[in-house]
């Protein structure tokens, strides 16, 4: 296993950890302040920034992007819903190019509104990966496919399990791999076998790491800072690096009514140590 | 499938379902005045209005128990706090002998405190399980292990799967099975093949209904009445029946802002409707 006390450059910032008290701009100043050599954006904060100036600013730094977010929701009510989402997609795509992403992470929707057909959601889904993948593949951008939690089955993403993704990824074939967060996975009976079988494709893109409160008070927004909680995560990077992958261990940090509150300054301060004690 | 509408006989009522309101002896003189022929009745409830004179007042009205929660919470700490759980289970399955339930409901349990060893929680459920069964098999008394939902993995049960639940079974042997309730099941993309699988051996003891709700404000207590929520219950129903299942349609709903506020011969009528309508 790599030692991460002696890679601080390993370190990515997944942008949502900070942002409500800064914007992109400021945690790109803030990361290279702190040393920090990555980061994964998500699209709303690029639009509000400006892509050209993110871009610029990011370049400016020499950081890394880990992952762009996001791409995906693409199951719809009708086909002009999904016309539309694959639209959406191909614009996140452009923006993953022109940021230089390593991979542009797909959260992949979940059921149609009035929908209760979970069989039919997966497919579009896949339908959906397959018809971007026709563009990223020859642009050579990879597409992460995050496996969410069960919990945002409905709301957020049908594809629930490491397996799913990677059952999936087989039948399309390369450029399409998966982001593993141990927040969504750490309960699977199956996923040291799954992260196996992803690494024996080389398909893993992207390793995201926070925490498993408990008492857990909210589905979305109450994400811990890694060893504020029940996750093994050392035992869940030692199998993704097992598996092959090299990359960096992004902190994503959902937390409404703790981190989020937070001088960011203080945040990454945290998130340096902890990445160094707990990972 | 089963005509519902045809068989109001195979409604069962999880008492936690109408439990804020009602006592337990009010529970069974207000099921057995709405028609309603089986109850599934929770230990605490029992032991609060004694369990003499549940058993009398449920044998008097020619209830039957479609499953007794709950034995489990197998793991802990150090081997004096297993051999607690063991004793209690011994209890539980002394009660749901006395009371004639159908089966055992195993809430198997999560990490003990100050633990991140999922892998060892699940051994000690094994374990567990195992030793309970040995006064279970001989005492005729059936095992039903519930997975509960992922979410639920650090802090009630570590079994999250049928998958898992039904390679326990088959470790084990006679006398264990499973519980499946749509709200914790609904969700894995190997349910119809693992409701076959758990089918093949006759191992389905209960088969649990609510709905999940969109959005999902608490993680335990803001579960959905049926037909209020994004679960296809006919289609899982369908699978379960499919699979060999006869017994009880068993509604159990935790929802301390709504359901459990409201007037539960309200309730119950609501219950029977949607039984009716939408399972």
């Amino acid at each position: 296993m790599r030692d991460l006390a002696a890679h601080p450059e390993l370190l990515s910032i997944n942008t949502a950890t900070v942002r409500e008290r800064w914007g992109l701009l400021e945690i790109i100043e803030g990361c290279a302040r702190h040393g920090i050599r990555a980061i994964a954006p998500w699209r709303d904060q690029v639009a509000k920034s400006g892509i050209e100036a993110a871009s610029k600013l990011i370049r400016k730094h020499g950081l890394k992007l880990s992952g762009y977010c996001r791409g995906g929701m693409f199951p719809a009510a009708d086909e002009a819903g999904r016309a539309r989402a694959r639209d959406d997609n191909r614009r996140a795509l452009d923006e993953a190019l022109i940021l230089g992403a390593e991979c542009l992470i797909l959260v992949v929707g979940g059921l149609p509104p009035g929908s209760k057909d979970l069989a039919d959601a997966r497919a579009q889904v896949e339908d959906g990966i397959a018809s971007l993948l026709e563009q990223a593949r020859p642009a050579g951008m990879k597409l992460a496919i995050e496996p969410l939690h069960p919990m945002y089955a409905a709301d957020r993403a049908c594809v629930n399990t490491l397996a799913q993704a990677n059952d999936i990824c087989e039948r399309l074939g390369d450029g399409v791999g998966v982001a593993v967060d141990v927040y969504h996975v750490w309960w699977d009976p199956a996923l040291e076998a799954e992260i196996a079988r992803a690494g024996r494709s080389r398909r893993i893109y992207a390793f995201h790491v926070c925490d498993w409160l408990v008492p857990t008070t909210d589905l979305l927004l109450d994400r811990g800072m890694m060893g504020d909680g029940v996750i093994d995560i050392p035992r869940i990077r030692g199998w993704v690096e097992a598996a092959g992958f090299k990359g960096s261990v992004e902190v994503e940090i959902f937390s409404a009514a703790n981190w989020w509150k937070r001088d960011p300054d203080e945040v990454l301060e945290v998130v340096k140590e902890r990445y160094r004690t707990v990972c």
